[in-house]
């Protein structure tokens, strides 16, 4: 058994350290890439069909429907896993992704590139617990970017795509106030959208919103925390929410496939009103872990290093 | 000597077959890569420090200030140049490439990556003629997009940078309807702005006029086309342009830097009221070929394949 | 019995060939004519009442709240009824019209023109058949336009007025680059709005979608079909819809007063992911022809020319 | 001779009384009218060739450049000023019209409407004195509207066309608080645009200002302006220009083609700070009347009924 | 006992005609005044628990969180009304105010003020019945604002603050058509907003349509008519209106903490449809006066000067 | 004579610690507080009427152009100077301040105030060299506000006027991340507007770039320096910028009445290119002191305290 991950590349598995793509590969030329990233709980995949209907959707939208079936999508997840889960502790889990661009192009920017063979690839990680892990009981520090998540104009936020220039200086921006901040996006009218790789929620007067799913990524995980909070009796809107909304809020947290639910305990250096972590956002998490049988803050802290 | 081509990564000149970079390298991962395409004319780089001058300034943006220096950055291409000119004939010319991403991270994304070594690369190739030899002659068509080029207040589109799903998505559409049309892009407030891949100008009442620097990534050649209209006594004007200027132009065309000046006859299925080329047109590219000693588009249909 | 159709203007009827408006009146001098378009199922007139409540709505934004009585309305709709049925088999139906201007002005634009007599206009006509009776089998093709409808801050949307430029123009580049096309409006956000003179409607996850009325002439028969869904027990949502949507819906369809209900087959020359014409939209246009005894699409082939 | 007004329509001359077009005329349907007015001094028509030049951009904008040639147009000019001059005191002077639409359409809105002949039409009639001779003097009242200009993204302003139904509601509105106001546009970022049927010019600190040619119908009447100030040394600046600019100026404006120049005393019942009219609106209006030879507000005060 | 009214200003009471702030307060120099207004209903105030809720988002929203508890919010309140009561009839009410400031800063703006106690001040006053008691029954006429309310980017809406600068342009602009009209403002995107100091709410085929309250400052009054509605059974929805559904109202009505509910017959001078004040209008003022046990109309018409 | 500064207020000189103004005053209840601010060198006030034309712009647009005439004007600023200069040093110079409300209203707000006699105040104050002394030669942190500053649709950002709440939000926000830190407020498009209380200038490529003044207070200090730096030779450009432009810049200073210049060394974080204070920055300074003949930094050292 290889020591060594193995990365899923076109139909071969090769380990980590050389797992490449092209230089002339449309993802990597011009962002061109579709995704989902995804988690196991006991070494199952969470919700991969949910993945799948998003991966379909962006693949569509940027007129690639043929490049991948959904019987292809779970075949190469379940190929990733078995690859590497015997370098995962039983009790632990994997974080994953799946990958698809166009393909090669000769290597000229946007002048009469041909369809090719698109690129599929996969990979899994260890959870980065360490990242995260103290947040869960302290909370993070949510920091407003100066730069705005992009228009459904420009491309649908809900296109899960590598096209993220304005994350990754949303990122940079939050650290340089403060190491352990996370970013918090607005969209392009200034109303709160999402975490630089996170969607958001807030608890306000007992209710739970979170901005429409049309100006931010949808995420599965937000999707899960949707419904866990129906089957728990709270209410849940989603709404155009404003600064206001979030620094007026009685909990918030993020949401993402890695961490599942994440407390904010500050906002732009302001704290929250509540206790962080908040009443419903322990529940929430609570209740995700019971329906996969697992205790995923108790994990996190016993794998973390 | 080399009989395949060779790509500059990190230091080493690798075959352009194994020029890859790690699937964990923030450029594919985020479409964080900062870039600059240029070609030869005499197999001498073009405005090599006008490239350095907006390469700078993309990095400062992105926060990479310490990425590449300016000697750095003539050396590659130079190295480059030197490890492939012997491919290309002493009467052709080479298109080339550099780019740099803030390299490998951990490969969860956006969550907690660290800064780590940049990764810079660059490569050269032949001039793609077959995709715009015609057109000198013939003129191409403007196909306006359905997605629109980026706000800067998401990601500012003077930083040249491989965040461009959006000219991806547009040159797709615009190769819908018609195969060999270039894509027309306008920014968030519906004005004209570049191509996929090129700036645009038009010609009205013996003007040249061009959108503003700020809306659009500002082209080398656009700087070179603008110069030159300077000495040829035509009066330049940077404005906000929009659909009504573009079809009632008397010429239109493209630049970037492998065909310098490209001429367009319709837009958006109108043919422009003037003769294509427009004898603009032909004056500009007749002045940048002798400004630099070589017949661009005999050039162009000698060496076309 | 007259052989050629009558029109009925300001109280007379007179034969169609004569129908004519002065040149100076301001419904021609200004696009301010106010009108309802409306058919027949067994020969009566479908949803006066609905068309009524609009018109009035619309005469009251115009400032021309007293041009016209429900009791005139219905009146004159009846007058053109009885004056031109004999030219229809009575199995086939006719279509409609009602138009309101302020009346003629003095010749100068917008300088002191008085209040004068309204003019008021109808006609009917024979069903189009032939410009969609295909289009029930084969779907449509819809390609968004370049030129956005309105802004409410001009003039309302839901205002039905013959200030129709920009859908004129998006109807001709449909064209263009599809001699069967029919032409998709996005509204001044960028979000979907309507067809050049239908409302649009997407299927996904069952669930059956249109634009806000806010953003579109909220159109009768966009009513009807959101009723007889409501009739058949699917959900239906009126919300911010993007190309996203589109490109993704399960099914789509178009809705106006001559055709009820037209599937869509291609967007942007995408193929949707289902079969066309979608099962939804088969038992909504099933409905509509049970709720008014009329086999829709068979009288549609029957009479087609 | 005739004793009526004769009009010209597609190429024969009719009675003004009889001077109709056909209901199912797309300019009657949809707005497309595209159309220039002017004046005569000493019965010659004013500027025909600007006047041409941008009838053809709106032609060529509306995809109907072949509708009208420029020999057509000044042919048809022509002809109308000849059949009715005879009406008009040689001292005084005629206004006039002329008009293409895209012709008659089967009566379906939008609905596979074909190309046709185009209609043509050109009438004069004489200038409207009495609206507004007595602001000469005393100055206009400019009433800012609430209905906003279209934006380019729908039909671009430059276009001359009939598509005004904001323009029609803002000078009802303008009226019902002032009968004597006349509306002043705001585009639809909320700077000034233009007035219902006229540009507008501001003097401050002795330059002149109006907004830019891009959000505005661009005058010819506007265009003599900025080149008889230019004569008289005064400085000319387009620019954005907002409410604080309307309020604030030394003195302000109209021009149209009727009535050349038009002092504004009050805008929004505020009173302007300086004299109406002020020195710089007489000196331009006065070498208005010095360039064609006619006293335009002394030929206003004789006619004028 | 006094007989001039008592001011509470930072723990004092003095009489009205003394009642200062000094010219450095922060309130005074940026309009950063954090402030609620009620009434009393039987010389009780009436919902002071939701003002303290809405007082309590302003103060966290400004960064001003520990200014004032709720506990010495109520006692405030309590202190102001048992100074001056004994002035109002036991059958009259009182008006009353309390209004947090950042406190004194050094007397330069925005350059290094400190943190300093905050000004906490309230006053009570006679209710200006005199202002909108004949508006009962008569009617208001609402005039739309050419100054928009300002952006939740700038300053959200939702905080109730003294930075009313566009609201006293509206109300003056408002009175310049005419002198008893109240100013009806739009948000930035064209859309009804509310009254200069009111809400607005439009009544509709028997539904009860208000702006969302991200847009507008969220009334008290505003809330409880909404709770009044519900228990009638009355649907309201809160939406996006535009100057199509006021124009187009059945009724229409102000709320504010003064006079409760207070019809609207005119908008921009167009006559409402329905009679005024409207069934509803009348219903939810009594269903008020109901609730809280008085008679607000005739305790109105009583009690004015 | 007066050892405390003594403060103008409607026609009296009072102390300081006794300047106050009614709690009903409108400047204080919405904000309508229009003021100059301005200092003296070698005792005199700098460029009073160049303020005068800007307050008497900022009273016109407020409705309140009679409130003060440009003699009182001067005399009031002459008034407090001759009242206070003899508690400042002959070669220490002072901050003065001129303000004009509405006066008091009644106590409701926005509710039937009526026209009263305007408040006038003026005072001067030490310069605050201790908040800016060591920037002169260490240069400041800018920091993008997350709070944007007013639209002109609101209330045009020309009228300088205490309705700052935004810009109260802006500098709090700023120093939360760095004490020392000057707020850098956005406009409305998110292109670079002005500080929290000064306007802001870069230089790029030896040209000296500033905002419109069209979307920002157009400071009499920022035209100070645009006259001075033509007189130095160097090209002045107003244009619309971003943060790419901020972020790139050679050099960036501050202008305000106070510090008259004041170089920036970072922006979010940044450090720009250049040396800080910058060449041109130093310059203009120098050039300034020159104009005035006061060591504009000698003095701030030697007084700061």
């Amino acid at each position: 058994m290889e020591t060594e991950r193995q990365v899923y590349i076109n139909g071969n598995l090769v380990p980590e350290s050389e797992a490449r793509i092209s230089v002339f590969d449309m993802g990597f030329l011009y962002g061109v890439t579709l995704y989902e990233s995804l988690r196991t709980f006991k070494h199952r995949w969470f919700a991969p069909d949910a993945h799948w209907t998003r991966l379909e959707r962006s693949l569509r939208y940027a007129g690639l429907a043929g490049a991948l079936t959904r019987e292809a999508f779970l075949r190469i997840l379940d190929t990733v896993l078995e690859a590497n889960e015997h370098l995962t502790d039983p009790e632990d889990d994997l974080w994953g992704n799946i990958q698809v661009t166009p393909g090669r192009t000769r290597p000229m920017p946007l002048l009469g590139q041909e369809d090719t063979t698109p690129t599929i690839l996969s990979y899994t990680c260890p959870l980065p617990y360490s990242a995260y892990v103290q947040a869960y009981t302290e909370g993070t520090h949510a920091v407003t970017a100066r730069f705005r998540a992009p228009s459904h104009q420009s491309c649908d936020p809900r296109t899960k795509n590598r096209n993220r220039f304005p994350h990754f200086l949303a990122g940079r921006d939050a650290r340089r106030w403060d190491p352990q901040a996370f970013a918090l996006m607005l969209d392009p009218r200034g109303c709160v959208a999402e975490g630089a790789a996170a969607n958001i929620f807030f608890v306000s007067d007992g209710v739970l919103y979170t901005p429409h799913a049309r100006h931010v990524l949808a995420g599965v995980s937000r999707l899960t925390v949707m419904h866990l909070a129906q089957q728990l009796g709270v209410a849940v809107k989603e709404d155009d929410l404003t600064l206001y909304d979030a620094y007026n809020a009685d909990e918030a947290f993020w949401t993402t496939s890695s961490y599942c639910v994440l407390p904010i305990a500050r906002i732009d250096g302001r704290p929250l009103a509540g206790p962080c972590p908040g009443p419903l956002t322990r529940r929430l998490l609570d209740a995700w872990g019971d329906s996969v049988g697992v205790d995923i803050v108790g994990q996190a802290r016993r794998f973390a290093r």
